[in-house]
């Protein structure tokens, strides 16, 4: 077994000091959120991820998932964990309490994630896609949906899935074919075969509830003549248990690189004339109904590349402090010494923390913002702060996952050799992150919204808002005393300029028309906005720090880490960040010069 | 099975005009290289590669190499292949004629080793290996030694292996302790125990040829008491033959991430007593030896991150020809179109395949200033090109191989959830690249050898004269017409402007004794290398294309495709290498701050 801590201290400081859950907690109906109660949630569901979910993550990776005879058995010890887990009430955290749920702000309920995704990434895709499915049916399901579906999710009874992608249809939605036709009892008959279904078949519960695009015979082509429906692996009987098997099944599981005890299922609908599906919300809306979903579980992605990343981190250390290689540069004349002592495995380690700990931040941040948009109390706030998650959703997503596999990576890298060998667990982290930045909508779609709809269509306002709050904090660091703070705000200052120039640059290209050049340079463009606006939760977190070590009885060694992995990244992350810029505004002059065939 | 087509042209390209293969085909001993032939020898190694070993590829890592009842069986078709391979004679290449070698330059060998690398990186090390200990032993053998064992790994009848490491001794070669004790009959006893031995056993061959690092009872401590011994699998009879088995084996394979095929043995030596070892050279001088061989197993593992990168390029390249998604940007009205008409895609293509043809160019130019340190008549122009490959090594390793991880990754993005499922391919290379950066010294070794013994020991002397040719080419774009120039030139000028105020900052901080601040930056020095050095050769390649473009008959559109490719690099890559230097000199600020404690 491959130890897990949860870092229920670090999530703490972030949650407390850098991204202020106070004010959170101070919201109408998040009242829940008082400090005692978190610290209490944080404790036990670190306890919980480190104690049962992460001993059971390299014996899923060893087993995997495995499809027999139409039934998917998840591996040894899986379903006993589930079993814990919803007993303990994890599923429910988010949640209105009318339906079972908590009542905790999503804010709480990101950092518990972050515990599930490092303790055992395969196991937690499970209750992140649940998470999903509930909050796309608390949001446009019926009330009858609701009293029927919601709470057996909410107590994670009953799990849910999200069925979007077909052979010819996964970046591009508009090419869904499955089909639905309206029946007489108002209900649908579903046919047609959907992939890469995560969770889509399993025996961790007794019902699966797969909410479903399909497109009605009369529905307008395209992105607009696409529904979404409810079809339940046992349909509900009145009493609300399992009932009859629907037309649906599990046709195969997908061999992969990782995740292997995520069941990723090619799903078959009505091989037999018909899933009946129940209609969620209007026909033909359902892409815009199935956004709510894809947005939780695109921050929820974004959240696994910070867990992947802290896992992978935890994993390398360990390592680096007992093994013995080499002599110590600062003492030729001693023994081999522990890896640490090398500046180079250091210099890693230090990498990889302060990616780990901006994406962390910044996660956090955005589901500060997005508690704001839905409890406070005044609109131009909720706005506000809902602009704020619509620009940071695939900057978390896209840039957190591209950290999760650069740190896993690193991760292999500190390890050498062993680091190759699957005994060692390294490897596992560095396959099973690597499916992050593809599903949810692959990192360049993610740049393509950032460019597009999160920074064009407004003509940058809401990018500008934000950045607005970034110089804020380098303002702040004027008034904080010694070199650390010079070196952190001239870098965040530096990186500010260069997203502000980046914005306008992406703003007027789009003005001219020049789709193809702003597309270009998305990606780069994600990246410096994901840098610097780490950057900027670093710099949140170096001046709490810098204000903590001024008082007496603070915990100097932790504040210390976190002044030293600020300036770290300040030095060594964000002062390069703004040589993207040229990257950017450049594409566009060779990415489209060559013709297919030169390729 | 997934298809290979070696890149002939690319090949032909980078040796006749990049690096200038006709100026060592002018050198004593390397006549042999005339055009004719050595087009021959690409064409036919291109066949061999794609027909023969790409196929094979797929069904090495589904089956991998097994050990059973101390037998390692390789892959199905592998035997056959490799005999195919040995009997073509290509292993012979660059060997010299005495001994039944082909006497070609390593330029040419260095070009047909990526396309064995490329189509099947498993089977490609097994060669590669051979191909070091053949250079180890021409150099360092005795008469009896070379008479014995060179003809017969030449030719490949025999293989040979490199044997280094041991559980305790990684990175640290001091740290060897298997044993070797003095026969009376003027062999040697070897004991111990040997781990990531790569085709340490294998069913290939007749005969195995360990080359084995052992410690003599009364040898001085640390590296300076390390002997080199030839231990035969099977020893030799007098004629020549394979004789009685020697007292080694394989105890155990390991279980690893990629390179299945390949089988990575723990070697158990003199289980019975003591495998019969014959000391090459003098004794204690067996690092010194081993070098040789490192040195070439070195550039050969860069040769393989260029192998990999061009591997995984060409089949993103044809799935984003075919694969049909979204709308095209530039339009709005029309149906789905192959991914490559997005600019995303385009931009990742070029990205893998400009730093492709960079990795590729600097490791032939490598070989070429291999050849003349080898063959020139002048004993200073051999120095000041030895002095180069020294300077090279560290970069064509650590670089080169980085880029194929990368390139690989991008890869598997441009798949999309394709990219994760085994059954596609794009994992494999993934999964196979990822040793690269770790086996022939850890890529962080190969940044601290650049740093101290190839720029500090000479104080910079052999890198400067290595910058002074990249001026050269920079201010030879001065004088091509058109705006391409221009932009290659000035990010080449700016590059080299960052390169040479980081090899100050190195001689500087060496001589100032901070020996851990130096360590801090050396890997972000090692990549403002590659990136500049690669963006030199790309410039090379540029004004090669701007010469054929303004001759009647030339190939213009392959020459195009050279320039865009040169200048995407320029741009995209080379560019923002200069923000490197800040993380370079400012390492030292944090690396060392926190304690062990405070990881």
């Amino acid at each position: 077994m491959i130890p897990y801590t949860a870092p229920v201290d670090d999530l703490r400081f972030v949650l407390n000091e850098v991204v202020g859950l106070d004010a959170i907690a101070a919201l109408p109906n998040c009242e829940s959120a008082a400090p005692d109660l978190v610290d209490a949630v944080l404790e036990e569901a670190g306890r919980f991820a480190s104690g049962v979910l992460a001993p059971l993550n390299r014996v899923g990776d060893k087993e995997g998932s495995k499809l027999e005879n139409g039934v998917v058995r998840t591996p040894a010890g899986w379903k006993e964990a589930y079993t814990q887990f919803a007993e303990a009430g994890w599923n429910s955290l988010p949640f209105e309490p009318e339906y079972g749920g908590q009542g905790l702000p999503w804010t709480v309920a990101f950092a518990v994630n972050e515990m599930w995704q490092a303790a055992n990434l395969s196991f937690g895709l499970c209750p992140l896609l649940n998470q999903g499915a509930v909050d796309l049916l608390t949001e446009h399901g019926s009330a009858e949906q609701k009293s029927v579906y919601l709470s057996k999710m909410i107590s994670g009874e009953w799990t849910g899935t999200m069925n979007l992608t077909e052979p010819q249809a996964g970046s591009d939605l508009a090419a869904v074919r499955t089909k639905a036709v309206r029946a007489e009892d108002g209900s649908y008959r579903i046919t047609g075969q959907k992939i890469f279904i995560t969770y889509g078949e399993h025996d961790l519960t007794e019902n699966i509830v797969h909410l479903v695009l399909a497109r009605l015979p009369d529905a307008p082509a395209g992105i607009k003549g696409i529904s979404l429906f409810i079809v339940p692996k046992f349909l509900p009987k009145a009493d609300g248990t399992p009932g009859e098997r629907n037309d649906l099944r599990c046709a195969s599981l997908e061999h992969k690189l990782g995740i292997m005890a995520s069941p990723t299922a090619v799903m078959a609908y009505g091989d037999n004339g018909g899933a009946v599906g129940f209609l969620v919300g209007e026909e033909n809306r359902g892409i815009e109904y199935m956004f709510t979903m894809m947005n939780n579980a695109r921050l929820g992605v974004g959240i696994q590349g910070v867990a992947i990343a802290e896992r992978a981190y935890q994993q390398a250390r360990d390592f680096a402090k007992t093994r013995v290689q080499s002599k110590d540069l600062a003492d030729g004349k001693g023994g081999p010494v522990a890896i640490i002592r090398h500046p180079d495995v250091r210099r890693m380690l230090l990498d990889m923390r302060a990616k780990t700990e901006a994406a962390r931040a910044l996660a956090l941040f955005a589901g500060t913002q997005l508690d704001i948009s839905r409890h406070h109390p005044e609109p131009a706030v909720r706005a506000a702060a809902a602009a704020r998650v619509d620009v940071l959703t695939p900057i978390v997503k896209a840039w957190s996952t591209d950290i999760g596999c650069e740190v896993a990576s690193t991760g292999v890298q500190i390890h050498g050799g062993m680091g190759f060998i699957e005994e060692t667990g390294a490897a596992q982290h560095y396959r099973d992150a690597r499916i992050t930045p593809i599903y949810e909508g692959t990192n360049g779609i993610h740049a393509n919204d950032l460019t597009f709809r999160k920074t064009g269509r407004d003509k940058g306002t809401s990018a500008k808002a934000l950045i607005a709050d970034m110089r804020a904090t380098a303002d702040a660091l004027a008034s904080l005393p010694g070199d650390d703070a010079v070196v952190i705000r001239n870098a965040l200052n530096a990186g500010i300029e260069a997203l502000e120039q980046a914005v306008a640059w992406v703003v007027a290209t789009q003005a001219e028309g020049d789709l193809q050049g702003a597309a270009a340079g998305a990606v780069a463009y994600l990246r410096l906005w994901g840098t610097v606006a780490g950057g900027w939760m670093l710099a949140r977190s170096a001046i709490k720090a810098l204000e903590g070590l001024q008082r007496p009885g603070a915990n100097a060694s932790f504040l210390e880490t976190k002044l030293v992995t600020a300036r770290f990244y300040a030095e060594q992350i964000l002062t390069p960040a703004p040589a993207l810029l040229p990257t950017i505004v450049t594409a566009r002059n060779t990415v489209m010069a060559l013709s297919e065939e030169q390729f």
